[in-house]
């Protein structure tokens, strides 16, 4: 890195409807890490709520915290110890690098690691910025023709290639997925991209199912307020039951319905968080032995989402509908809340970003 | 077979609180089958609930109907095409007999065949009679040691061994049963056996868990109505999370709080029945990558239980606590039906049983 | 069935190199069975290899047989207890029908039982004829737009997909396959089918590499007699180490290729024959934890077969190359054994086969 | 740590042959390490060969280098960011330290990490010493009634836990294992704890097998030179074929044996090492569907290792046949080289070893 940097400015979420551009320091990389001009940022639906409620969860903001964790950018300056890395490579940053310590570390499942650091979730900085240091290990270099836009679509489609990995889809799945929002669409296209047989989705917007089924879905339903009912309309234009049903809404009649539709010895993956406590038909579910099982983010599947964009395979383009400069970053926002865009990227550098 | 056979009895279920012992046919063994003198049968729950109630579910008792389906007898003749038994060999009877030819029977979860015929679940007769007819694949040859009474008993076991092997019990796990009744015991000898480095029991009846502590069971907990405080009381009993919990009493508060309890990446598994709609902290669950799994009976069990039985592995004599003779059979269920016992056998042939 | 059937012909093998079509008896379905009207058979490697050696390993033809296993027909009459199809319907012929009975057979891995019958393997014969009685739920109906000839070619498609699913085959999966033959393909595409990311295969004929490569194949090399230098080859030419590898081929040094080229903790499915005892780097693979893994055939393969023919996700044509009718079944199966064919096809019946 | 450290002394192999007790220097803890006054090491055959070949494999010696893994001691300084652990501690050691930023170490398998830190493997120092530092996360806290000597036989029990874990063995498992060495006699402990139904052991000396026998093997069978006739005596005395095979000896006519004696759709683990090519029936596994999968080292083992020896289920002692101090290593080493013994242990520290 031989330019001087710029001044480093970040998209800082002070609190509920609080957000202001302004300077934050520009680290140095650590032991393993690299420093990043960031490139794309998209905005996910976590980062809204943020910035429209204060917290997910007991993940609550506390203190002044920057947003943005679906991203992309160019490699300035290489820490110490890093070997996969070199200045000028173009990558996809991996959010949550967990402590490499603890029982679930070690036998793979890092995503549940109690101590990871992930990006913009309290009291983790986040990535709309221009300058960002983050482990080299999770870091995965793009081909020369993966734009930066993709590199950061890499973030979701991870969401969707674990669901799936969770749901065990494969040749001859028939798959149910609830909720046609982003994380639908990333379900649906891993799904395909895993080799499933048919894909059947529901929402309770016909727009968002027109989307869905024109960038892949097999078919659509508009899902009715009434479980089973919904349940009866997947299960006729499929022609059989579903045996993978992906839970993306997080409502409850949409839980219910996957319940209800899925074949016995299936499986139910949830995806979509809705309230504390649902009501549930679980011994529907269990004496027909179908397995539920959660999803918590993702572990080790940027490679294969990377792959996926890269080869083709996955077309997520599509999906990118509107386009910020970062000093444009609330505006940005406003359009992610307003529920007309599906995915909103955020410029934070100036390379080619698409 | 050179002897003439008795007349057959057997114990008859007409309606809700008629149950008779009465004359029955003795029926030919089909191709593949054997025909059986019925020894030892001991009572289910299940046999109680249909005397009690007339149906589980959706299934109910609509014609006469011979109850009973944890049984072991002798083979006293074989049907055409049987090459695995002969005149004289003592067995055990696995108690449903699926299809052969439907996608589950093909894949290996015969348990969720649709036309399955499972003794004493309607319309199908169960075994408390003195001849029984039955597939000879379905019938287990005992060891010699092995009494008629044990080999009986490898029908609840079965269920145990189904269930810890969904779990994935093995050397490592910390497990957590709630409710100590007949499965939750069988469920707990189960677990040891497959190497469980530490089991807890929760019931609400402290006597059930005095017994389940004498019989293997390494701590017991009296169940809290509040199931945050049972799972609390659970995870400092054990001093660490259970990555594996069995679910055997169909309470709420007791799934609500296998759900609290089990660490992340864990492992519920849902054996109990209880209400069809059941609240359930469904998004602690899922954002913890907890698997939820249902058991229907079992597949492919028999053979395992059997030798844990035959090698001492597992002792199930303490559990069988009353015994009754074939023309007492209405006494016997009115004992299972007080919840004084924990295993009524019934006794309906003349062979040695215990 | 209201046309008289005309008379059963079928090409029965009498010893090595007396191939003879000629009249055989119609038999009636019996239980559970279909009667068929034969309408295409594909002419596989081990047809030839019975024809021209007489025997495949201990299997051994000792009285005629008719050959023939890949197969597609019209059902033209039913027999007692079918339920899944009616006359008139199209179905794809899956060749082995198990015991139903046996350890195998209960778990789900019916291919491995020891009863099972299976279409011209001695002393089984074939379905080369017009007039063909088969298991009911062992034929697949096939929708109106897949040809004969398409679900014919279920059987060897059956035998990749078998192969990827052992091996575990998913997005992220680098492929190496060795053989470019018929199996070789079948395996290439199923492995595409299922999400690989790349796959190379290797062989020692360019132009079946030729062939691989236009159907799918991202990149082949020809294979080097030293089979350390065939690895490296492949290694360079994938750019990394394949974390799969499906040997076609059955030669020693193409077994040692794949012991080398894999990468640590993937997986070796061997799925060609060759001699009984080969010398392998065995240690190499072990301390390297490399799963080594046999197919015999398949078991639950055809329903995802035919789906992903009828989808259009696989498409088989290209690889039918040469046609023949019943009466000039001779010259078929010379046609087979030159080697310039990929599949030969014999028609049996009239309905239209492409 | 207020007492001052003695000078540190270790057990240095500087060539072939040439094995010397000599001082070294103590280091400090580095971030996430703690200082451990050794207490009990074990020899394993590992050491033996680098001190009388010089070389395992690619390893090969060529510095000098402290031998021993097999290792448990006391924490007597923590180093910077150590949570898990605390001055005073008694601990066993698992002696491999990966990379944690691979590929292999991200999914859980961080025994195939390229870059692992494994003690008394070249060129990095074992811990036959007085003082020893090591990652905290890879020391496991003794209960107080666990002995130093059994937390040192966590190593090799971790091996057996590794090779029954990669196995499956389970209930119903009936598991052959070639070779009644400490790692056979681990592997049957394990396999044992685990819940399998039968164990069967061959050797060439009758004394190993009755040894075996004696802690807990069900049948023992000396093992023939004709690896068929082997398989042959196995089956006989087992009554049937066993479903899970486990070499621990490395020769070439033991691994054929379990190839020929493994039921199809079984399981053969290949633990010993032998010569890098080995004649093998590959093709009659592979029709027979037996997964072959190798063993290296463990990962995520010590924890279940250490829960059966501290519970009881396990009980190593009868094994630890030969005990000498620190300056008396290089005897210990001629004893371990001469075959009387079965585990030989030296100790280093002045607690109480056993």
């Amino acid at each position: 890195m031989t330019a001087a940097l710029n001044e480093n400015i970040a998209l800082v979420l002070h609190k509920i409807d609080d957000l202001r551009l302004e300077p934050v320091p520009i680290n140095e990389p650590n032991d393993g890490e690299v420093l990043l001009e960031m490139q794309s940022v998209g905005i996910c639906g976590s980062d809204v709520h943020y910035w429209k409620r204060g917290c997910i969860g007991d993940f609550v903001v506390r203190a002044p915290m920057i947003l943005g964790h679906e991203s992309a950018g160019k490699v300035i300056k290489v820490g110490p110890n890093v070997k996969n890395l070199k200045e000028g490579d173009r990558v996809t940053i991996e959010p949550g690098v967990p402590c490499r310590r603890c029982d679930f570390c070690k036998v793979g499942r890092y995503n549940l690691c109690a101590d990871v650091v992930f990006l913009a979730t309290p009291p983790v900085h986040g990535s709309i910025a221009r300058y960002h240091t983050h482990a080299a290990d999770f870091c995965f270099k793009l081909p020369d023709h993966v734009t930066y836009e993709e590199g950061a679509f890499c973030e979701p489609l991870s969401v969707g290639v674990h669901a799936c990995r969770r749901a065990g889809v494969t040749i001859g799945s028939k798959v149910f997925i609830t909720g046609a929002g982003p994380i639908g669409l990333v379900s649906m296209l891993a799904a395909k991209a895993m080799g499933a047989d048919t894909i059947i989705m529901t929402d309770i917007s016909q727009q968002r199912l027109d989307f869905a089924k024109k960038i892949g879905a097999n078919h659509v339903v508009l899902a009715d307020s009434d479980s089973q009912k919904t349940a009866q309309l997947v299960i006729e234009t499929l022609g059989s039951m579903p045996n993978i049903s992906i839970e993306c809404s997080g409502a409850e009649s949409s839980i219910q319905a996957t319940f209800y539709a899925t074949i016995s010895g299936g499986v139910v993956v949830l995806v979509g968080l809705g309230r504390p406590l649902v009501s549930l038909p679980i011994v529907n579910a269990a004496i027909r032995e179908i397995d539920i099982r959660g999803v918590f983010r993702y572990a080790n599947c940027y490679p294969a989402a990377l792959s996926l964009i890269a080869s083709g395979r996955i077309d997520v383009k599509p999906m990118i509908t509107h386009r910020y400069m970062i000093n444009e970053s609330v505006q940005a926002f406003e359009m992610a809340e307003s529920g007309q865009a599906i995915k909103v990227m955020i410029q934070c550098g100036n390379e080619a970003q698409h």
